[in-house]
């Protein structure tokens, strides 16, 4: 307090001592950076300067602009190019944890080898009530056969084993398994599924809805395995230069993980949260959004409601019947008038709604609603439809108005685009995962990647997202190539895009004027670079509002035992009297 | 930083600006003050320093001592006792907001004055889907009969209402209360209860078991309304000088509420929390009790178990029959087994046990459990005992072992003192409610009130911890005089004892060592009164953390509408160079 000096130096010597900073500055130097502005251009810098005390960037520095004099924390980004973090608009945080926890025995070559892994895996995981796997395949292994419940049994017969085939339609039970699930010689097989049978007794296999009969017998994961699931989650976002995700369906128990994670500060990436269900956001929300909690990484924004099904197994709601299934027209899961009533509900508390819609069916009819409801609650809404398609061309435009903003998932369109060609046949794919006219309507475009359904990489986006490639570079010009749009375009889906879906437009998305410091260092210039070379790109770093939070190498393990937001990995800032020559 | 002045003015000019501190502090002077020491000594003062940065005192200052030249904030208390913030060790808080949120009749002088307070209720609340109430005597209203569903019809037809009895063995329905919990000419009266009817027709009055019949029918109360209760709660708390409350059994619903409050800082009583099952625990607090949050206003150590049930329906667990039911010895609601594996659990998570056990049964079971766990687990465990309200004078001893908290409820002895007599029998009274002897015994002392249960006004609970005496000054000298204490024991109980039974010694329950500036300006000095004087000791203001969170007369409403921790209510401090003459 400026005024306790009583020496009679005066205001002289007070105005030299002000620029004194009350917090630590600190600069990322040397960098081949690029940004978007709030006008949407694209920003060049070399120099990046932040506030360690908020994590807030306080400056971008150009070439030519003099550095200060002193910092208290310089990095040398060594040419490398900066960007800043990227944003999943449609992820599953806990599904991918629970996924990353499970034992994978999708690279194992014979019986013998997948033994091995699952004695050990078992071995390593003592607390464990089930072991719980997946990714075999025993077309791989050369075995001829199924395996049984004999073959698991050798590997693990202490606790119960369930392992999914790799299609995801079968699953193995060792014996275990089958007497914690009841299964006897008088299990019968349902609709839709079989229990395969050794004889009269089933032998450990079990097909399509016949897996239920296992899998519904797998006890909930414990709370510590469940914090396991979240820390190895961030780890794989991180590494992918993931910084923030919308969490897309937050149940009352991945709220309670995030919750833990964030009151021990080891909550690393940011979460913008959905709702599973009503209950769960008033629960959580009370009557209004919560605040941004744990600086900046977690909020309950509003809830995720479905329209309909999806497109593979013919639950997405068309406009017309499938092309490979005539009688069929897909699923309503919402109906028009629950969805009006729902937007009008959560409008109330200025709760924000993300609509699962695929089919053409499912967004017309979403669109409608909105067009309905729009007209009482006028001001920033910003309704979002989630996936968007397939979409009948004559709706696209529909997307520009009420500030709709479409979040699709690129990957999905090379994931999809030969099944969508069956289900749709040839005339009616001219509104598919058409980012490119959904832009051109005005849309607010969001990019994510429905993680774990696909990878959460988001290079392998914006690589699809101007391409319409495949990894194997198919088809040539790309799918439905008038689709593709720019890699600024795909760029801002992923960043400015993704925070202004979130309503996080004022802390994310972009570097520059207070936002947080949350910027990768990655190994190439993603702005010049082919398609294949974008989706090739490596995260070198990763901070998150001003830490370094993640280094290829260091490495994820270290990473994730460290408290993360307080005492970044490694050797982290060189200080700024540090030699530099390492 | 001072390496950053290159004026060549060096070290002394560096010296000289040090002092001037980075943050402010405060002083609370002319205060009569009390609060216990590390060692429990009891300490005079009469000026407080606290720092306002941190909410925690830096020092406290005698009569002759200095006060600093310059400080920040300075509050003059006028001469008035100033004592540590009461923590009450066993209270409900979100059952003392539902309580303070429903309609109360108590005060009702007829039934026209009833109706008319019914209507006022329901026009004031008119979101709430159903009017619940309680407290109306048909004897205060002269009325010679229970009022009916068309006498309360007449106040409220739109909604249900339902209204119980001051007794709590008695309710009336109105009609739509009874048409949504489905009640006809056919429901017949369960045992234990009666519907009463007009000719055929339920007349809207269910006596004692049949009240569930309609009670079932409530629906939850949505998020808003809880988050009313909350603030209510808090106020009542705040006006009573309770600055932290041991919530005992707080529900995954409760939980949420809490939060809520935190996340928008709206979280001003502080709370220790134990779970009311151990999924909530665990689905909270993982595998360890949560950090402090909130800056120091919530933590979840632990868990609640019941033993037994209570003495006054015959609960709980005697050794011998109760002299009023020479068949019944009270309900064993955990046995020793199930209370050995809690205690086993909890512990190796190091979470706390809080177990309920009123009857001596309960008592010596819960005791046996502890020294047979104890061996293995015998560090710092400080299990709880929730009332210990009749323990066999042979087991009081073994209170003392294991560091075992005796968390009783003084108001409780008044409340309960001639059932107790009825219950037991003249002979067996000698270890009941004995507080002197369990402090004898070694035993931690932590004292409450088991709010809504009793009201939370702490000050009762002094003047009957010291007199053994109710309201109206009997029996005299004191029901089992011979288990007075002193006031300096009772307010340690109250204080260090309480902050000891929540792990929260180091920043609650006394003034100084850098604790939490949570206190209590007072009407009169407990010190130097007798117990009815005690009894009717006022709060004039509540600080938490250094901020004035309740002032009287500012009042209540004021204080819960303005955002509490950033900003006390009404003039608050007054800055050092204030004219003082107020």
């Amino acid at each position: 307090m400026i005024r306790k000096i009583s020496l009679g130096l005066g205001l002289a010597l007070a105005a030299v001592l002000l620029p004194a900073p009350a917090y630590a500055d600190a600069l990322i130097d040397n960098a081949n950076g690029y940004t978007l502005d709030g006008e949407g251009n694209l920003v060049r810098f070399t120099g990046l300067l932040f506030d360690v005390e908020t994590g807030r960037v306080t400056r971008l520095l150009a070439r030519r602009d003099d550095r200060p004099r002193e910092v208290d924390f310089r990095h040398d980004a060594q040419g490398r190019t900066v960007i800043p973090g990227l944003i999943d608009a449609h992820g599953h945080l806990m599904g991918l944890g629970y996924n990353a926890i499970q034992l994978d025995l999708s690279d194992t070559a014979s019986l013998a080898e997948a033994q091995a892994r699952i004695a050990q895996y078992s071995a390593e995981n003592p607390t464990l009530r089930w072991i719980v796997g997946s990714g075999w395949n025993q077309e791989s292994w050369g075995l001829g056969r199924f395996p049984t419940a004999a073959d698991i049994d050798a590997a693990v017969s202490d606790r119960p084993v369930w392992l999914v085939r790799v299609d995801g339609h079968a699953g193995v039970a060792n014996s275990q398994a089958m007497e914690a699930a009841g299964i006897t010689n008088a299990s019968q097989s349902p609709a839709g599924g079989r229990v395969e049978r050794d004889g009269n007794r089933p032998n450990g296999v079990f097909v399509d809805t016949a897996m239920d009969l296992v899998a519904n017998a797998i006890p909930e994961l414990q709370p510590p395995l469940r914090d396991i699931a979240l820390r190895e989650a961030q780890d794989i976002l991180l590494s992918y230069g993931v910084t923030t995700v919308h969490d897309m369906g937050t149940s009352a128990s991945d709220w309670a993980v995030i919750r833990r994670a964030g009151d021990r500060a080891q909550l690393r990436v940011r979460v913008i949260s959905y709702a599973d269900a009503l209950d769960t956001l008033l629960d959580t929300a009370g009557d209004a959004m919560t605040p941004w909690l744990y600086e900046g990484h977690l909020r309950m924004v509003g809830l995720k409601l479905y329209a309909d099904g999806a497109l593979g197994s013919r639950g997405a709601l068309l406009l017309q019947p499938y092309a490979d299934a005539p009688g069929e027209m897909g699923l309503t899961l919402s109906d028009g008038t629950l969805i009006r009533n729902r937007l009008s509900r959560l409008s109330l508390d200025r709760f924000q709604a993300a609509i699962h819609a695929i089919g053409d069916g499912a967004n017309r009819e979403v669109l409608n609603a909105i067009d309905e409801v729009a007209y009482r609650y006028s001001d920033d809404r910003r309704w979002r439809i989630e996936h968007a398609q397939i979409v009948d061309p004559a709706d696209i435009a529909r997307f520009g108005q009420h500030g709709i903003i479409a979040s699709m998932q690129p990957v999905h369109q090379t994931s999809d685009m030969f099944m969508a060609e069956a289900r749709l046949g040839p005339g009616r794919l001219q509104g598919a995962y058409a980012w490119n006219a959904m832009l051109r309507a005005g849309s607010h475009l969001a990019f994510g990647t429905d993680f774990p359904v696909e990878s959460p990489n988001p290079f392998a986006g914006l690589a699809v997202a101007v391409s319409r490639q495949n990894a194997s570079g198919q088809p040539p010009g790309g799918w439905q190539g008038q689709e593709r749009i720019s890699l600024l375009q795909a760029f801002a889906a992923y960043t400015t895009g993704a925070a202004y879906a979130g309503f996080a437009e004022d802390r994310i998305g972009r570097l520059g004027d207070g936002l947080y410091a949350d910027f990768l260092i990655i190994d190439r210039d993603i702005f010049d670079a082919t398609p294949d070379e974008i989706r090739q790109a490596q995260v070198m770093e990763t901070w998150i509002g001003g830490e370094r939070t993640w280094v290829r190498g260091a490495q994820n393990r270290a990473a994730s035992n460290a408290p993360p937001m307080d005492a970044p990995v490694g050797p982290m800032i060189a200080p700024e009297d540090m030699p530099e020559g390492r």
